[in-house]
């Protein structure tokens, strides 16, 4: 494929000048001229070295004993604070940024002291991720032993995720925890929005296609399968016609509520009563009462009768 | 796990002698004495490119300027230039080897053409993004900014990588268009067909699990949630039970529609009429009118008024 | 962002033995003095050696000729022996050290001789998964060809690891299966189980949110498509309120069966009879006949008859 005896390619110039003209006549969609903006692939090896710190022995070293453990976890802490405290200063300044020009020195004050605290609240979001695990492992007879949960369950890996994500956007980081979600998103199929607040003992079995809107409420012991969808009912728009945006819009979910694959469940207003269940495939825009129960109406069956050679992929369905 | 002191391993040669025996006794599935086949590693490059022309500042170098944003545009677009040029030459002679002994002179003549015809096409292409990423901001009160739809919406970047595969697939580039797409659809669950047709300022919302299927048609300012499928009702066959290629497959749907979660609409002559909303888990094969709503029939509720320990686990769905 | 002039850092020492007074307290979720794990990386290079094998050209080297192919096998298998010998042993022994301490010895030579059945299982394996390709380039009408089938449906990768690890199940080796299509679920958005028995000729189109549980039956000829659910319906459980592992708690889909996108077909008991149809949607708990379709019942259709103006958004749905 070698192009020696080719003639020569006409100019890049004219193309180049094009795509500049489009940047420079549409402020959307380019971030030239800035300085900040936060790494998606520090986030996400943020996400990486806590999973290490809260799992250990599973993904990075496998080898730990007594003897190392409380070195490695010397070092992985070291790394993380760097990593945290850079990446939050950042996150700051990208958004004073968006507000004009950012305080440097004030955002990495800040981005200090919010990495610290993050830090300090670990070893408690290390137990609740533990009566996670517990969950998965209680809850699905497939499940063989913890290990086979937190190697190989793609829902505990969201829920990990989102559970650290959740404490940053707590702390009130920008964009940081929506990339880390994302990421997930990208490893598991389940979308969690950093702004959800998640209850102790959950469990997503499967996870792909579940959603979790910024403002759903779920509480403890919560059981929801793949294909999922906490959501938004409808848009609100102001009287100008922009969306009106920080209203609660998604589910609350009480204690000990189960909702099966593929259910969509909408509204802000909307509440599913302790103890409830949802079934597969229902769409839901309004309350279920404590220990209600709602299902699809049964389906029809139609049986066909005729010749034996149908090809299932003929019928009108 | 030394071996050192282990009895010498059985001959692996019976072993490989069977596996070449499947090779020769069946002309699938393998891809053996044949020079051209698309690169899966390259055409990912291609799209990685590209994401950082269209969204420049986001991906890749993240501290451009005026001052350098020239040489920097002038880089990616020279690089990208050469790729384009070798893998569409390299499709081109792949489908030529289809019917016997490609032209290569024709396919890299032709590749270059085609090369320079796609990039000519992008300023284009990015206008049309932008307004996919308006679109996205528009239609989610999450949404903060346009940093976010771009760094952290899969529904954004299923639908750049389509657009980008659009265009190939437009200009008659085979397979390259198809990993594109498949690549995009590891990354956010997204399965849409290069050959799908689809207007302005499109929203695909959260994303996972949404399939387009090739010979879908979709027109300005449509909407549509994760889980939601557009595709075909039922497999044509001629009179030898070969499947029918080639034919409309899949729904036409209108301007200003919107589709929620995971409802299928199937079948090359339903229509979504223009400005109708079809309810989250619909299962759709019959038009809608212009301003329509379809919304699965009201579920049952059922309360259930017995202990109050109820395991909901233990309910028969 | 240096920090050359800002404050020490305070120690992290007291966060060090917060964790590892975390990793103390609680045997979950850690796997500290213990010495064998299997390795999630190796079992991810054993998948792609075995991809490399069973569909040649495609993947990895791309210019093979019938003068260099066996060598090329020779080297994949001997790589491919050494890497299984070596994480079947692992597995082994993580399974004995979950029960005292492992016979490592014992564990090398069944890792051996488990790695030796695996590999005289591959030609038969590999027809199989022709037929799978087959299915999928008959099944779908967008298909151009087996190439386009092989490098670009997620269906078919989703397949072909589910069998690779199905015969690592059948072999009983721990873990290994489990992390190898949990790999797969993460590349295509389908999980199948490895304990799920699925006949030939399977098609699984498009994939994403599909799940097939370990107790699963499925027979010859069978199509799914994605968002399919093959489930559990509710968990028994022990009288000390355990869950029970093991019974039989998914479905039987029988030859020749259809289920469309979305379906939720739950329990141990129910059975798609031969040739059935089952409707995009539709969430099942009971039977379907031999030959029976099963369909939601028909949508309500409500047409809006008011502003031409109005907003989707804004409809209460």
């Amino acid at each position: 494929m070698s192009s020696s005896s080719s003639p020569p390619e006409p100019s890049l110039q004219p193309l180049v000048d094009a795509m500049l003209a489009s940047y420079r006549g549409d402020a959307r969609a380019h971030h030239i001229n800035k300085r900040y903006l936060p790494s998606r692939d520090e986030a996400i090896k943020i996400v990486q070295l806590l999973l290490q710190l809260v799992y250990p022995g599973y993904f990075g070293r496998q080898d730990l004993s007594d003897d190392d453990v409380g070195y490695h976890v010397g070092v992985l802490l070291s790394t993380l604070r760097e990593k945290l405290e850079q990446q939050i200063e950042l996150c700051l300044c990208y958004r004073g940024e968006e507000h004009g020009k950012p305080d440097v020195p004030k955002c990495r004050n800040e981005g200090r002291a919010i990495a610290r605290r993050f830090l300090e609240r670990l070893p408690a979001m290390r137990a609740l991720l533990l009566e996670d695990v517990q969950a998965a492992y209680d809850g699905d007879p497939a499940a063989l032993n913890f290990d086979e949960v937190i190697l190989a369950y793609p829902g505990l890996l969201a829920v990990t995720v989102y559970r650290i994500a959740h404490e940053l956007h707590q702390l009130a980081v920008p964009m940081m925890p929506r990339i880390m979600t994302e990421w997930a998103h990208t490893k598991t199929g389940a979308d969690i929005h950093p702004g959800a607040q998640i209850g102790r003992a959950f469990f997503l079995d499967h996870a792909t296609g579940a959603v979790i809107g910024e403002t759903t409420v779920i509480g403890d012991r919560v059981k929801l399968y793949q294909g999922v969808t906490l959501g938004a009912l409808s848009i609100a728009r102001d009287a100008r016609g922009r969306v009106i945006r920080g209203t609660k819009r998604h589910p609350t979910v009480e204690d000990d509520v189960t909702v099966y694959a593929n259910a969509t469940v909408l509204g802000g207003k909307t509440t599913l009563g302790r103890g409830s269940v949802v079934g597969g495939g229902v769409f839901l825009t309004h309350d279920v009462p404590k220990g209600g129960r709602v299902a699809l109406k049964t389906t029809e069956i139609e049986v066909d009768r005729g010749s034996a050679a149908m090809d299932p992929a003929d019928l009108d369905l």
